[in-house]
């Protein structure tokens, strides 16, 4: 292979395995009571803790009135909760409630369980050498984000 | 690492990895004149001819509903048509037009551009090894689909 054809051939592999980690995903997350992007936001809040909305559509890289729409529902559904900063009263801020934190625990533990189940059909170095690949490729993707 | 801590490993990664990949996605069609729904709507259309509404629904993971808007506002930007099947008139099909086409070849180009840049800091055995370990992932995860 020349680089042209390892850059189209790359190409097209993270659009499939993007594509298979979003799909198996979905089917992850309907048995649990949250959706697709309300788990995306909860992820981002697990991640960097109390965020306001603002940096919450950032990091979602969504049209805030979606996310606003969106944590309407988490409230609703008792994952998050919003607040008001105690320092400037009129910043509000976001956090995870108990609740929020059982969904997260219970789909990771899914998705851990159906990786276990793909990962056993490769040797031991395939799968160090699988990690290897994803950090490398995660380094190099990561800075512009 | 134990096998517990490759599968967590693993399990991190990617969903990085496929954050990742969705940022600069999103990125990339900002330029142009189509969402990331939108386009992932047009990739099945690409990859499978002219199916029916109901098939690019079940393809997509999505409710009919949004698929049927979806559809609208690509038809609305010269994207795709609607057409009867000719065998059986009750049947709607679509077919990718050739704005469409246009559009989805500047996408991979601009897609492939910036893997180009991606890569060339890896050696060439690593892009190789790269390429081996995201073959294995999607063969691994693909059959459930």
């Amino acid at each position: 292979m020349d680089d042209t054809e390892r850059v189209a051939k790359t190409e097209v592999l993270l659009r499939q395995v993007a594509l298979a980690i979003t799909h198996r995903g979905r089917e992850h997350l309907a048995d649990f009571n949250i959706t697709p992007p309300q788990f995306a936001a909860l992820l981002e809040l697990m991640k960097n803790g109390e965020i306001t909305m603002g940096e919450l559509c950032q990091k979602l890289f969504l049209a805030c009135s979606t996310v606003t729409d969106l944590i309407h529902r988490m409230e609703k559904s008792g994952f998050v909760e919003r607040f008001k900063d105690s320092k400037d009263r009129r910043v509000i801020r976001l956090r995870v409630l108990p609740a929020g934190v059982e969904v997260y625990e219970d789909v990771i533990r899914t998705r851990k369980a159906y990786l276990a189940s793909v990962l056993k059909n490769l040797k031991e170095l395939e799968q160090e050498q699988l990690i290897v690949s994803l950090e490398q490729l995660h380094a190099l993707m990561k800075p512009q984000e």
